[in-house]
């Protein structure tokens, strides 16, 4: 693991969220993405070398449609930067961690990432990304 | 604000929690201290520029312990490293945040430590830390 990318957190309505992270920060986000292959819309705001990324819900398949349901807004996962995410998900299946997708899979900011199973990482939903250099 | 300083994980055992993130991260803590203000045990992980905290209750009164009982294990907060915290808790109770601290308190790391509670930031438990300079 290189380092903390970011953390994740689930809000109900980014136009409110993104004005309170706004205050909070001191600073307005630098980007907002849609994924919609994973029905989200995005924002993020950098936080030192590691960023902030809110993420709302666009179809109630969304996992955090779901996750806001069930435990309400806020902090939904970490990620971690590594250099080969093949290498490091092989890693991570070695040593017991449920991986959530068996291929590393397209997410927002340019990035390829996996997900590593709550159950198997104290609670929390760690993401692995490792940025795609084209 | 000007980092992200650190991630706070309530954990229910460190030991095994320690092993957990070891693997996770590929590295040992570099250090465990306890907080018995706090009724906490804790272990830092570095990740890049950023920390990833570790707590354990050590009371039942803990605020880690009742986070556990009703939540379980996860992420229980977030801290933003500031460079005057009595200004940033100015500005922060100006723009309605609420503060679960009038004054700093003194937490883990050599920290002057305040929180934000959770319902006026999204859910999310934030920390504004800075660092006690001597």
């Amino acid at each position: 693991m290189v380092r903390l990318e970011h953390i994740g957190i689930a809000v109900k309505d980014l136009k409110a969220s993104n004005e309170l992270f706004e205050q909070l920060l001191g600073a307005s986000n630098y980007k907002v993405e849609e994924v919609e292959s994973e029905h989200v819309k995005t924002a993020f705001f950098k936080a030192g070398e590691s960023k902030i990324e809110l993420l709302e819900a666009t179809a109630p398949e969304s996992a955090i449609a779901k996750y806001v349901e069930k435990r309400g807004e806020g902090i939904h996962h970490i990620a971690f930067e590594v250099e080969d995410i093949y290498a490091e998900m092989e890693r991570m299946r070695a040593q017991g961690y449920q991986l959530l997708n068996d291929q590393p899979k397209r997410g927002a900011d340019n990035k390829l990432v996996c997900f590593i199973h709550p159950k198997t990482a104290n609670g929390v939903l760690v993401e692995l990304c490792q940025t795609i250099r084209e």
